[in-house]
């Protein structure tokens, strides 16, 4: 018998198709989110409802957060009717949110003041990874709270890594997104250049996928640019929010990151042209728009 | 019997590999190179050295040049005692190095004027690729004179793909290295940040590696920048020389293009601290030698 009761918080495009993979492998399942419809699916399958992040957790004994900004992160952990004013003693706390480092590190601290579990555990795989089952999972915290999640996060994910003490889950995830932001402009600005300068660019793709200047956003991405696809994998306002986290984190590391700082400048001028909604791949437009 | 005369001008690293490839394969080769000593090992395999690129030009069929800067380019094609002023009708030109689109364009024009045939193909694929055949060769000019040149071409590469007019294979080849500029500053960035954030930069790597932040420089250079391997593949000097003909040429196509600005400014720092002949990874020594 399973003893373990799930309580899932921000059931949106990725935590709903998370909690819903929980659901299969048999967990008793609480949820929350903001806009209640959002779960109705998951209320469906017998997922039970709770009216709030604290009363969930008082009803868990391992619970997963997913939701949308740092901001959030606090609120529904350290809020009045958060998480932290709520749950039991030895309960595992997982946030899954890409969120800021410091604030993993603090909600670690609190957790330990009142017996809970803490891990920081944000993902990379978007949606179809969240929908199979192959997310990248990045954890932070001491070994013994993630070696206790680990069995919940491999339903989740494929790819799960240790990657040190509180918080250095979000590190590595921003890693993750500071690589993929120059990477963007590069792909970005080889294919404005091959239209430029009359070439036909799947051509060019044929040419240099394969070799050195090859990447999974000039894989993938590159050829949805050039069908003028331009719908999400992974939202540009959520991207630069990332950016901003990776940014203010180097900066209180001492680390200048030049590249990053320049990708955050382009991805946010995108932004004020209305294509805050726009897939990241849609940071093409800005070299095409010369307006 | 082989009716076809090979010339090949510049046996460098690149340039001494591929036309022991050609030696391989039968063809009779002729040899200029501005250091006679890089010929040798062709010369004892059967190579006949001739005095200058005309010299080449004059007992070629096909005539391969593969050299260094576009200054070179230029000398010995269009010079006094350069190729086209001794080619004989209906030669077969290839200019393999990394040069100018504009450059390609004038020398097909002057070609045409002799009724030589000329193409610019510049490779990727480094010194493994040359060695092994395995290049992907980047080709434009006419499509007859692309046709006559693939047999040859099919001894030093298995991607080649016509581009398109004269000077396509160099704007082909540009775009190649804008995308791998842009990387590369990603890369160093997300290990430098890995770093100063206390990870541990080798389980990063198994977190990012194979999914949206994945590149062929993730995979292949920064284990060699975590090794401390800053060899080079491909020199940082050389790297400086390709991005100034791309910014160059997206300058006189009317495209801004701030992420390989950028770049070539990280770069040329980079060699003005004397790592010019470091491999391109060095790059990461920008963030870590902070003095």
């Amino acid at each position: 018998m399973n003893t373990t009761r799930i309580g899932f918080i921000g059931t949106g495009v990725m935590g709903g198709s998370m909690a819903g993979r929980l659901l299969d492998a048999g967990y008793p399942l609480f949820v929350y989110t903001r806009t209640r419809e959002k779960s109705q699916p998951l209320l469906e399958r017998g997922a039970a409802w709770r009216d709030s992040p604290g009363a969930v957790a008082a009803d868990s004994t391992v619970l997963i957060t997913m939701v949308g900004y740092p901001s959030d992160v606090e609120e529904v952990y350290l809020g009045p009717d958060g998480v932290l004013a709520k749950a039991h003693k030895g309960c595992l706390l997982i946030d899954m949110t890409t969120s800021r480092p410091d604030l993993a590190r603090r909600i670690a601290r609190e957790a330990a003041r009142k017996s809970c579990m803490a891990i920081d555990a944000p993902v990379s795989g978007g949606d179809t990874g969240a929908r199979n089952g192959t997310l990248s999972i990045m954890a932070g915290g001491d070994e013994q709270s993630f070696t206790r999640a680990l069995p919940v996060l491999q339903h989740l994910g494929t790819n799960i890594v240790f990657q040190g003490g509180p918080g250095a889950g979000q590190y590595c995830k921003m890693c993750n997104q500071i690589a993929i932001a120059a990477t963007m402009v590069g792909v970005c600005e080889s294919l404005a250049y091959a239209e430029a300068a009359g070439l036909e660019p799947r051509r060019v793709l044929e040419s240099i996928s394969r070799g050195a200047a090859g990447s999974w956003s000039l894989s993938n991405l590159a050829p949805r640019i050039l069908d003028g696809d331009f719908t999400p994998g992974f939202f540009v306002k959520h991207f630069i929010k990332d950016m901003g986290i990776a940014l203010e984190s180097a900066d209180a590391l001492g680390l200048p990151l030049p590249g990053l700082m320049l990708a955050k400048d382009l991805y946010e001028k995108l932004a004020a042209k209305g294509l805050g909604d726009a897939g990241t791949q849609g940071l093409y437009r800005l070299y095409k728009d010369t307006d």
